[in-house]
């Protein structure tokens, strides 16, 4: 694998519950050393339009041909706004890695998602699709999932793109800016 | 010197003439490497608040007792709100480094300060004071001003903090958001 692989990474900012929108940032980055690009656009919190948004990001941007793969910050974006990281993968034919640091609750989450959406049933589905691996670090596990790569290829982007800490930088640099630009001070972790 | 010395890189978002502000971004990063933290916070086109700002976001920042030194593009920050770096200097009891890849045209400038500024001779005062120093590369000449620190020294930080081209990193990563976040994809060199 190419260590300078150029990689997308998004994620989302914090929100309020007054907020209807909420910002989503993309990273360009190759491998986990050098930042290219910044892509930015919004979405609705709880909203159904984030594989649309994260769809429009990679397809516009100038770097669309040197992508060698997407990685998420989980599979949702602004709340429950799921991505369909299937139908992702295969209207951009680019290798999706989603990355959680927290084990997902899946019991409250479908708790939440019968609670709060008429089509609950469907963001459940696109939610759970997939298997979610278990990731030894040499500090916690991560959990990942991966379409139209094998776990092994994953883990080996996901190696190569991780300087400090178990998040690779594109996700963690996007994080960082998502949350720098609006709470004034970038903070947490990925 | 160090090579993972704390910067703190600021730079503005573009803007258009119906805007009435613009983003500031701050990026920490440890040389030209690793990106910490970012701040940012807006200040009015051609107002009078830069020094301000930037005196707030070093003083507000978790990462005030890290920092090292300060690295702005230019002198002057959303249009003609020009930074008083020697104030900003003394504030902080940072140095601070200008740099930019155009040389200024002073006589320009002085013209629209004293077109559209009746404080024309506050600004063009702050903005002229001190050397500008010109600095070869292997690429195009930089332009150079310091406080509080010598040339030479300036010269060893701009050197440590440049990975590609001539823009030392933070100044590079810094205006990569401001543009990303407010045009949907960053663009441009710092």
């Amino acid at each position: 694998m190419k260590k300078q692989i150029r990689i997308l990474g998004i994620d989302d900012s914090p929100f309020t519950f007054n907020d209807k929108y909420c910002t989503v940032i993309g990273a360009v980055m190759r491998g986990g050393e050098y930042l290219e690009c910044i892509l930015s656009d919004r979405i609705a919190i709880d909203g159904s339009e984030s594989t649309h948004i994260c769809k429009k990001m990679i397809q516009n941007t100038k770097y669309r041909e040197q992508l060698k793969v997407i990685m998420l910050d989980g599979v949702a974006l602004g709340g429950f706004n799921i991505v369909n990281i299937h139908e992702l993968y295969e209207s951009t034919n680019l290798p999706i890695i989603t990355i959680t640091r927290d084990k997902p609750d899946f019991d409250k989450i479908k708790l939440a998602l019968q609670k709060n959406f008429n089509d609950w049933e469907e963001r459940w589905r696109i939610l759970k699709r997939g298997e979610m691996h278990t990731i030894k670090t040499h500090h916690n596990p991560i959990y990942v999932k991966c379409v139209g790569i094998a776990i092994e290829s994953a883990k080996e982007i996901i190696n190569l793109s991780t300087i400090r800490g178990v998040i690779p930088e594109p996700i963690r640099v996007a994080h960082i800016i998502a949350s720098g630009i609006t709470r004034g001070e970038s903070y947490g972790k990925a």
